[in-house]
């Protein structure tokens, strides 16, 4: 029994977190648009789901509509599960299950303009985005969330921390963002959370910079940014390290750098606003010679998504809560030259925070 | 001015596709709701580009709406540029573009809902949806396409030739989907175009099966389905083997699934009607003593996407054109038994297909 309310107890949040619907449908797409919410609601590690759905009851029960496909699959998951065989058989299970609805509630941030409009005429009913709803409620992880993700970080750091000995003179970008990628399997990943991010020398001052093959040279900052899955859930570990001693710039800009992410994460705490840790990174890169040259967020939230609520950003509304997991990643870009960032995935605990990802953040010479 | 014109062929293409809208709107939005046409049109290789959006005008003109975040790599692909810093400046960027409009192309089955909503109002116009023209054109793969498919393809090849050599005693499903993937990546592939699927014994017959610690035992089937992306291209391979020999069921399985994946191939060609490849699969399947055992489609196109149009399926009112790739993929599935599929990944050509992946169908003990 308790088992059975463990499972559950998402979609029941869901439920009373939006409180002005008579439901909440959640339509997983067709690969790449699987919305990692069926996901969440299933607690599903197992089958794709295209074309599924997900329907939370305003009780908080969850039924699941899907094809004989992934009937097994979906068995051993969460909520109740109706099999389709044919269109018209899904159509009259979800306009079922939708009966007596007035007002339904979509994710409008990752349903698709089609399967809104599907949803909008099988349950007949006015469709009401409650994105941020449920972002606010995904934002904060479950200790199974937690879990996975801390090992997701465990993965990237153990990797990282062999980062150094693989760099050596005349390998490329790609072949290093190879090296990662294959450590990170071999160190007990589940894929990469997001697109290995190489660059050395110049190609560093480019925040998402596609592996190439430039050879590193001396003297070149050779920035990495990745990071390991594990299970569903992602984790987020950039560093930069110096391939022989580079030009002085660089050393005064990754100094700042260091002490801009350790002044933003004094401000990571449950209760805080969100854009605070922004504001004071950024006032120390804009009080030095790099003014101007952090043009991106100090952080984002993390999850099943690699970028997810909360936003850490100077324009984010958000508050910080227990619980939340989101990257502490300030950078400074000096166009020609070459780009800084340090980055840690971080656990927003009652008091302060926990760095989940570890590497030594002190400046590295090669 | 070749290499210019060269570069602006896909949105000519789009344009010259969706003769009702006075310009298609294509919304990149945030991992992983990436939209892969927002790749197809730049033909932008690097970057993530959350968020930008590319416009496609009536003269097939392409325009790219980004933030400074990216304006180095974007401007390194196809499209005039507009760089914005603020949402303000993007909304003006977006209105301007979309002057005069009456109807607005979107695509419905990529973009989201709070995307299409936000294109309604900046727009000021009809938004009709063009998915299934846009479909239609990137079903037919160009030449770069069709090359890095082939790459794709070579690499899921190479690996799948070494797993014979893989397969031990005790291995558990999780094992073997580990050494795949990184055979894949070791291979020179880009990463997993799919997660890989690894069943032994009676697993295998959940056809979306997630590799689980069962390990291999004697008289076992040992299914596999991967592939390997190159750039952002996708490939597609499964194959069956046995770990000793099998009950004797499976081996007559593995003989009508061989034989409905050949005679559904005779039926792929240049002007086939996609449903007939499936049809006849089908009633090979279903006039053997394995009836109603083949839950799933004969083939799917694939490109950026692992599931894309054409739909090999008994329900498809596409017809096959030179340049489409699918896959060619019966299977047979006994529950509690085991599950049988052969899938290759397949170049439509003018007079009949090109297998693009390899690797011996014949009923194989290991």
């Amino acid at each position: 029994m308790g088992w059975y309310l463990m499972r559950s107890s998402r979609a029941k949040k869901i439920a009373v977190g939006c409180p002005g619907v008579d439901a909440v449908v959640i339509s997983n797409g067709v690969s790449p648009f699987l919305d990692p919410l069926f996901r969440y609601l299933t607690e599903q590690t197992s089958g794709t789901f295209e074309g599924s759905f997900a329907v939370v009851s305003k009780d908080g029960s969850l039924d699941i509509v899907t094809s004989p496909l992934e009937e097994t699959t979906a068995k051993k998951g969460s909520g109740n599960v109706h099999v389709y065989e044919k269109r018209e058989e899904r159509d009259s299970l979800l306009s079922g299950l939708l009966k007596g609805c007035g007002r339904i509630g979509i994710c409008g941030r990752s349903v698709t303009y089609n399967a809104s409009e599907y949803i909008r005429k099988i349950g007949g009913a006015e469709l009401v985005d409650v994105s941020s709803e449920i972002s606010g409620i995904t934002a904060i992880k479950d200790a199974k969330e937690i879990s996975d993700i801390r090992k997701a970080a465990a993965i990237s750091s153990k990797t990282a921390s062999r980062i150094p000995e693989m760099l050596r003179s005349g390998m490329t970008e790609k072949e290093l963002a190879k090296m990662i990628d294959l450590g990170m399997v071999s160190d007990g990943g589940a894929g990469n959370a997001f697109e290995t991010i190489c660059a050395f020398g110049p190609n560093s001052a480019e925040p998402h910079h596609h592996p190439s093959d430039r050879k590193i040279k001396k003297g070149n900052a050779a920035l990495f940014d990745f990071g390991s899955k594990y299970g569903m859930y992602c984790s987020d570990l950039t560093r930069t390290v110096f391939f022989g001693e580079p030009e002085e710039i660089l050393e005064r800009a990754y100094e700042v750098v260091l002490t801009a992410k350790n002044a933003g994460m004094t401000e990571l705490y449950d209760g805080a606003p969100a854009k605070n840790a922004d504001l004071i990174a950024r006032d120390i890169i804009d009080d030095s010679e790099f003014k101007g040259m952090f043009i991106h967020s100090f952080g984002h939230g993390m999850g099943m998504n690699i970028h997810e609520s909360p936003a850490v950003s100077s324009r984010s509304d958000d508050v910080l809560k227990k619980g939340m997991v989101v990257s502490a990643e300030p950078g400074i870009y000096i166009p020609g030259i070459g780009g800084i960032r340090i980055e840690d995935s971080v656990l927003i605990t009652k008091n302060g925070f926990e760095e989940l990802t570890e590497f030594d953040e002190g400046f590295t010479v090669i």
